[in-house]
């Protein structure tokens, strides 16, 4: 493991009380004016190198801080850490697959999280149970990569419901997968009015720059009220 | 919804019984002489298409029905249905991101898989959960598709444990994805060392004969003992 990277094992709570819990946590992150946003997608859609590039963009504006889940790896947070220079803490959650409100609010507070901005939690890849747990953050960033199909919002709306704003990743890769742009906006806004919508492609450095603008005017926001 | 395409819901039993009922459920199958594969990747890996073409390749030799897991859609049960003709259940899971072996025979049972050599159950897009539950299937089926990387198994180990046959799909995207194919097995072997792999291009018609082979041997071979 790289030096500096911190890994924690966090622990489920019953899911009855997650909302409740969400809801305190939720209040104490506004209480120090961090913005919280949980990043999730699939496995392999792209959320680290996303992250990657982010980061490398807001870091001149925001004091940022990541916390990278997996089951039990610790290679997302060695990259972020290497890459960025961001604070950044692993969390373990031994076999579970997604991330609630206490096993963030734990991973938080194991961050060291004094003076930042923003607070960037990378859920578990999975587009199923990440959606069935708030974990208090302010926004919902979900991913779509253009290898996985337009189709994806009809078999996990749940997910699509979810989210505040969408990013279709590898968008340079529709040069050999039919991706239908029009149609997998049309189907997540059927599910979810209020969506948002990013396409970016890491490689080609197209879009992210919309992205990062996005989201620092929504931290601004979030930080005056 | 397409004709002939009938939908279950079906519901999670304790998981501590779990291993009881999927031991049942494989006997009973072995009685009846049904191989059973569970197949299982990450949403988008290409479960579906490669399921056609393998049905389609196999169909002349095998009876084959199908299992479409999914959380509330159909979709891929009216694919499979409309491409193959192959006698097919849609399995919705009610927001189960897993199947059980109880769900899975009760599935099968919904099947009506009276003279059937071979029955294929497309679990839900998902490398965590599905990995924890036995479905009492003789074969385990993972896909791994090349846009999601060759890191996955470092991070969902569990379902690279579980597996018995590896498919590498979407081969072709290697023109704009960075997948080295020796790193993932390595991987895999790791994990795995009995793992046998399939890298294959449904696009490009390359690999999926060797997968259907080398399932067709299987199946007989099963059949036999």
């Amino acid at each position: 493991m790289a030096d500096g990277v911190r890994v924690l094992k966090v622990k489920q709570s019953v899911l009855a009380n997650n909302d409740k819990r969400a809801e305190e946590f939720r209040a104490e992150l506004k209480e120090k004016g961090i913005f919280m946003i949980n990043l999730m997608s699939s496995p392999g859609s792209g959320k680290t190198t996303l992250l990657v590039n982010l980061i490398n963009r807001l870091k001149k504006d925001l004091r940022i801080g990541v916390m990278e889940a997996d089951m039990d790896a610790s290679v997302d947070a060695e990259t972020i850490l290497s890459k960025t220079g961001a604070r950044v803490i692993q969390l373990n959650t031994s076999g579970e697959c997604h991330l609630d409100a206490k096993m963030t609010s734990e991973g938080f507070h194991g961050l060291d999280a004094q003076g930042l901005d923003l607070v960037i939690l990378e859920n578990i890849g999975n587009l199923v149970c990440p959606a069935e747990f708030d974990t208090g953050a302010a926004m919902n960033l979900v991913l779509l990569s253009v290898p996985e199909g337009d189709d994806k919002p009809l078999k996990y709306p749940l997910m699509f419901r979810r989210g505040d704003a969408f990013v279709f990743t590898k968008m340079d890769a529709r040069v050999v997968f039919d991706f239908d742009v029009d149609k997998a906006k049309e189907r997540i806004l059927r599910l979810n009015p209020n969506a948002v919508f990013f396409p970016v492609s890491a490689k080609l450095d197209e879009g992210v720059d919309a992205l990062a603008e996005y989201l620092l005017a929504r931290v601004r926001e979030y930080k005056e009220k």
